[in-house]
This record gives structure tokens, sequence and C-alpha cells, in this order.
């Protein structure tokens, strides 16, 4: 299998096995392009996911190929490097040996190194039982899955003669006020109140409620000061209700109910509900621990070495969202130092030269909110409006996979912003799907009606 | 409800009721523009679909969005027009007005004119069986699932150690050889013989066979002879099987069983099969005819007069792939140039003037066999290849619905006919859908292996 593989003559493969392809898998694979060693990447889908910009996909903006290039196609001009579709279920940690599984079958990969990359799921802290009626916004299926809620809301609403629930259809509540939160409701307030003008004829889309809750006092809270006061500013301005220090205790298909002492907010009936409120690391932490001795920190992530790899195996790594170590935070700037990080050690092992300790260069965060508007800190820079936008857009298409994506996302993004045409829209098989929008049985049911 | 709708003062609002946004709904709703009628829009889905570039999406060129404009948003700038959606499943011709079903409620609508255009399903000529292993190429969802499965079979190929199993995963099936069929099996010869190179380490995508079945003796029937030459050789060219006057006689998860006196053909192990063989007219042409009085004919379409009505209800009019006249072909353009007709046969009518007989001008048919090739027929003229293939591009760019689209589609196509992009690619959920490419639990199984 490994036969079209080229490697330096004489020299026996050294194997590097990477699982996960998200901004750590991807960015250590590549770091190994030109390195005298066999790399497998496996990863249980077949793209890789710009994750920052699912929220996009999630509004009709983007499309799913703009945002998850297929990962064989992104590494295809890296010879000593072959992609493999699976999921791992097992470690080996003494015959340094995986087992992995696909569709139905089970099979096994040997590695003399070994990136673990498979970052963080949604945490809803206990209350799985939220996630069918308020899906996270971590996949693309998770995207998807709410694109067709946004704009079939709308649908429904459209039809709806029950004032209360024509109400219930247009409002949207987003749970947790971190990036993630704070741009799916600048956009879902942008996409009703600017985008989908003239689309109805029964309802008024600009009278859609966008609720962003959060159980801490902070919108942003890794932001200095100055930009969440920014933020909550232009949130207001695009008519997104921040209500802070408000606990979600109750998610279902009828609405969000919370531990505010406002009674109105103690049950806010909204048929589609977004949850952006905490990570979990991925389940394969619990995998390497068991196999390793490592532990695991309360979020699941495995504490690492300033090597990045796992305390007495060496030869195991784990990188990005997985990894702890330093309290650095769940971004895609520190997967991809951190997988670059784990590649170059590897390499310069193989040169016999010591590994190096991996320190986080802080380039900055940012956060958009609207069209025109963004939040960043760049180094000592705070900006904010329309400077930090362009910056916002400028690293994000430096960041975006493939030049074709490039040319594209721009070609969306000037419709999207300039225009006002959210194109991806399509809600397939919508029988299948929209039943989730409508009230719980015991909640009252109107009928709607046409005319 | 109506309120916003503007109509002559005084004049009772003629209400239109179109069920179906495909070719022939769409261009009727556009035709009553700016008619002083009321219309409403009734599909199923939120969009309109471009049907015949359906096979591109199913082999990653163009995204959903670029093939299904959101209905609404198309006709955003027509003020008498609104956009509902749900399914008709009750048609009451006596009070005129319909049942109509959305999620779990229903409701009804009146009509004083009612233009049907709900169009043609895939048909399997009685084996309703054969549709789990061989979707159809009518919907978006059957496009995405095509397109789930074709990348995925080249995932487990990948994977596969077992020689013959690696064949059948490389094998794709296409039933029917009119234009979609063609056009999707030259696509996946383009996809796997050229736009691929590259991405895989253990196969080699070039080995892919593709093989195109019709149990009639023509391939696009419906061109003159000399084009459909030039269409096989082209076809062959490009690697593709064609196997004429071939019955395809069972359809299963393992692959095809077909009546060839050619051993090698009445077994053809395949993982991938896409039925492209026949189409039957939407279930909606019986309620048509049980509510009227109307017959319909084999193919379930509705016979009507010359001015595409139902016989005795010159207020129902059936257009597009489910009306029967002139025995008419099921063409987009055939659809267009009905709903239009039937529009303008109300407006004449609400004018006091006789209705016109509808007379369908052939502005020509073609077919795409592959990038730069293709055939087609433009009244008096023949052509082929290049300058087909430039007819072709301006026909279906022109025809696009929404200047997004054009541009989005315009720069896909650079993407994937100069260069060699198919960037969508994204399988989602593919634990939940790659089983079916699975051989039976009959067959013999290898368990696949990485190393």
């Amino acid at each position: 299998m490994t036969s079209s593989v080229s490697l330096p003559e004489g020299t026996p493969a050294h194997r590097v096995v990477i699982v996960g392809c998200g901004f750590g898998g991807l960015f250590a694979a590549r770091a190994l392009k030109r390195a005298p060693v066999e790399v497998t990447v496996i990863d249980r889908t077949n793209h890789h996911l710009f994750q920052p910009l699912l929220y996009q996909l999630s509004t009709g903006i983007l499309s799913e190929g703009e945002i998850a290039p297929p990962i064989r196609d992104v590494l295809r001009r890296q010879r000593n490097t072959r992609v493999l579709l699976g999921d791992v279920v097992g470690i080996d940690a003494q015959r340094r040996s995986l087992s992995v599984r696909t569709v139905d079958s089970n099979w096994k990969i040997g590695y003399d190194s070994l990136i673990v990359a498979t970052g963080a799921a949604q945490s809803y802290f206990g209350h799985d039982e939220f996630a069918a009626a308020a899906p996270g916004v971590k996949t693309l299926d998770d995207a998807l899955e709410i694109r067709s809620r946004i704009f079939g809301a709308f649908e429904l609403a459209e039809l709806e003669t029950d004032p209360v629930q024509r109400e219930r259809l247009m409002t949207f509540v987003v749970t947790g006020a971190g990036p993630t939160g704070v741009e799916m409701a600048g956009q879902i307030a942008e996409l009703s109140h600017r985008a989908m003008r003239r689309n109805f004829r029964s309802i008024d889309p600009r009278r859609t409620r966008v609720v962003l809750l959060d159980g801490g006092h902070e919108l942003l809270a890794s932001f200095p000061e100055s930009l969440q006061r920014r933020t909550l500013a232009t949130l207001e301005r695009l008519g997104v209700e921040v209500h802070l220090g408000v606990m979600v205790t109750g998610v279902d298909a009828d609405g969000v109910a919370t531990n505010s002492e406002d009674p109105a907010l103690q049950r806010i009936p909204a048929a589609v509900k977004v949850w952006a409120a905490g990570v979990q690391a991925s389940p394969l932490g619990r995998t390497v621990a068991d196999a390793t001795g490592a532990t695991v920190d309360r979020a699941g992530r495995i504490p690492v070495g300033k090597d990045c790899a796992v305390p007495g195996h060496p030869e195991i790594f784990v990188v990005g969202d997985l990894m702890s170590l330093d309290d650095l935070p769940g971004l895609a700037e520190v997967a991809m130092q951190s997988g670059m990080h784990a590649a170059r050690t590897i390499v310069r092992r193989l040169r016999g030269k010591p590994a190096e300790q991996f320190k986080y260069r802080d380039l900055g965060t940012m956060a958009t909110i609207s069209r025109f508007r963004a939040v960043a800190t760049i180094g000592p820079f705070r900006l904010s409006g329309f400077i930090a936008w362009l910056a916002w857009l400028l690293v994000h298409l430096s960041f975006l996979t493939g030049f074709k994506n490039r040319i594209a996302t721009v070609a969306s993004w000037t419709v999207a912003f300039i225009g006002r045409g959210r194109p991806e829209r399509a809600v397939t098989a919508p029988q299948a799907r929209l039943d989730i929008l409508e009230p719980s049985p015991g909640a009252a049911k109107q009928t709607t009606g046409g005319s």
C-alpha cells in the first residue's frame, strides 16, 4: 500500500500517524511535507473544517465546500502523506498501534510517532438532553441542521395564523456569548433584519427576535473590557437582545427556561435554539489516558509536557483543543501552532536534536459582529469597527485552505456583505426535519392557515 | 394577509394558485408579474431547482445554492405573489379549494385559477425496490445522496485490501442513456480519470470503471443519429463503457444484474449505482384526475387541451412534465413555455379575450458529455464538440436564476473545467451513509486494512 510513497533510500520509514485533521492535524501534516517520514492522516470525515466560519454556513452565506475542503485534495501534493477515513477506537501504547473503525470494518495501523488532534465537541454541562432541541456549532452537520431550522422557521412563520406561535417561530435563542455565539446572533439578526427583505408577505422578518444568553457576566470573556463594551453596543444596534448572568436551566421543543429574576426571561418560547456555550474534549482523550496512564482534566483534556507530548510517552503528542497546557484557550491559532510544534519535534528527534519547548505566540484574537463590524486584539493593539473587520477579513482569507476557496469565498462575501444575498438557503428534505420546530404535543397548538 | 398586495382598486382579486415551482411553475409565476391577480406559489421545498445541472452537484462541481435558489427570494420583487411551503394533498374542484399539508398541520386555500406544475419523479418501471441501491437524479436530496456515495466509495476503495472488493468500489453503473445518464457518466469519468489526480496513494482513480446501460438501442434517443454517434465516440474516449440494448433486471447493494448475453455483463459488481432511466408523473396527477374526472395516461400524466387546461375545467391548468399534450417530451423548455402559456391564458380570459392554442417552439436540445464537449440541435443546426459546449454554457447560464448564481457558477465552472477542482465534496455524516456501499451480508466480505 505504501509503494508509491517516496522516502530516502535505505532509511527505514519513520511512521507518523496524525489522528484528526482540524487545524492542529492539518498544520502538523503540512509541517512534515519535506520530512523523511511516512505520514498517515486519519479522520472520521473526508474534509478539513474551517470551524470559525460555520456560522456563515448556518446563515446561508457560504457553501459546505467553501469551508470544508477535502483533506486528500488539500494534501495531494505531499507525496509522503496518505489520508484514510476512519474512527480511532483504541490505542495500544506498548505495541504502538491504533485500532480504527471504518463503516463496519476494523483495522489496525502501527506508528512510531502519534499526533492526536481530535479537538473538542460541544458540551451541554451535563444536560445532553438539550442537544436535540439546541444543536451545537462544531461540525458541518451541526451547521447544516441549524441552517435548515433557521430558514424552516421563517417558512412556518409565514404560514402561521396564531400570533403567539408566529412569535415563537420568529424567536431565535443563542446560548453562549463567546465568539461563536456573538457571531451567530449577529448574523441571524442581519439575515432577518436586512437580507430577507421583501421575501415575505404575512410576516415582517425585521420583527425577528434574537436573544443571546450567557451564564457569565461578560460578552467575549477573553477580550479586553473596552472591546466587550463595543461589541455589546454593536449587537444592540443590530437588534440583538443580550442577557448576561442568565443561566439556561432547560431547553426543549417549545423554548428555553432560565434562572433569570425577570419573569419575561424565565421562559422564552423559541422554535430555534443554538448552543454555543461550552466545549468538552473529544472522547479520544479518555482512550489516550487509558492507554498511557495519563490523567485527563475536568474538561476531558490531556495535560502534556512542554514538548506537547504525553508524560512518559515522548512519541505520543496531543495538540489543539484536546491538549491541556499553560491554560491555553481553545483557539484555531493554538491548534495550528501546537500541531506544527509536534511535527517539528518529531523531525528534531529524528535528527538527534533535543526537543524544544512549545511557546504559544499570541497573534491576537478577533470576532465579527456584523458586516463591516468586528473587534480584534493584535499584539498591543485593540481594534474595533471597520478596521477590525478588514483585519478579520484578511486573516480569515489567508487561513482559508486552497486558492479556489479563497476566490469563491470573496465572491460569496461580496454578495452577502455589499449586496444582500443569502444564496445558500436550500433546505433539503424539509418534511423530515421541520417537525422539530413544532411545539411539543402538550403545548397549545394552532392549525396553520394559508388564507 | 394580503394587505400588502397591490391590486387595481375596486377589482376583486382573481386568485391564481401555482402548485410546484420547477421550470413550469416559476415561469408561470413570472409571467403573472404585472397581471391584476393575486398569485400564491405552493411548493414542498423552499427552493426552485435547476434539475439539468443536478449531475454537477453530484460530482462536486456546484453547490446546492448555485442550482437551488430560494423561491421566495427569486420572486421577492413580485408584489402580487406570495410563496408558501406545503404539500398539496387534495383538490376540491367544485369548491375550487386545495388541501395542503405543512409538517403536521393541514390548511386549505381557495383559487380562481389553478396551475399544477409538480413535474415528474424517477420511475423504476415497477421495481421500486431498486431505489435504495440506485438513487434517481430528480431532487436535491437525490443528488446529495449520489455525491456522498461517489466520494465515499473512493474513500473506502483507498482502504480496501481485497482487489475484488476494491474493483467493486471503483465501478459506477449508470442506468439510462438519456441526457441525464450521459452527463452523469461523463462527469464521473472526468472526475475519476482527471480531477482526483494525486488524491490517492493505494488506488489509481484513473482505473475507475464507469458503465452506462440502456435497454434501448440508442444513446440520447431524441437526438439525430449523427450526434448520437459523436456522443458515443466521446464517451468511449473518456473511458465510459456504453452498453445499449441491455436491460437491467436487478439492482442491490452488491451490484447490477442484466439480461445481457455477455456473461461479463450479466452481473456487474458495483458499489455505486445511479438510476436515470425513466420518469413517472408526480402523484398529484392522480389527485387532479380524481377531482376533475380527467384521465391519466400510462405515465401518470394528465391529457390537457390546446389551452393546457383539463377538459371541462378551463380554470385548472396542467403544465410541464405532468402535462400530456402532442407527445411533447419532458424538457425544461416545454415546462417553461407551457407554464407561461397557462399564465397568459388566465390574463387573456380576465380581459375577456379567447384562449389561444399552445404551440411549442422547439428551440433545440443539448447535452454535455464532458468539459469542452457537447452535442446540440438548434433549429436546423446540429452542433457537436466545443461549439456545442459553448452554446450549452451560454444557454444554461442565461436560464440560471439570479445574478449571483450566474457569477458563482461561472467561477465554479472555471475552476472545474479549466482547472481540475471539485470543491464541493464534503461528505456529511459519512458514518450514517456509507453502510450502503458495503456488500450485502450474504456476499463474501473482506476486512479492510490500513497497513
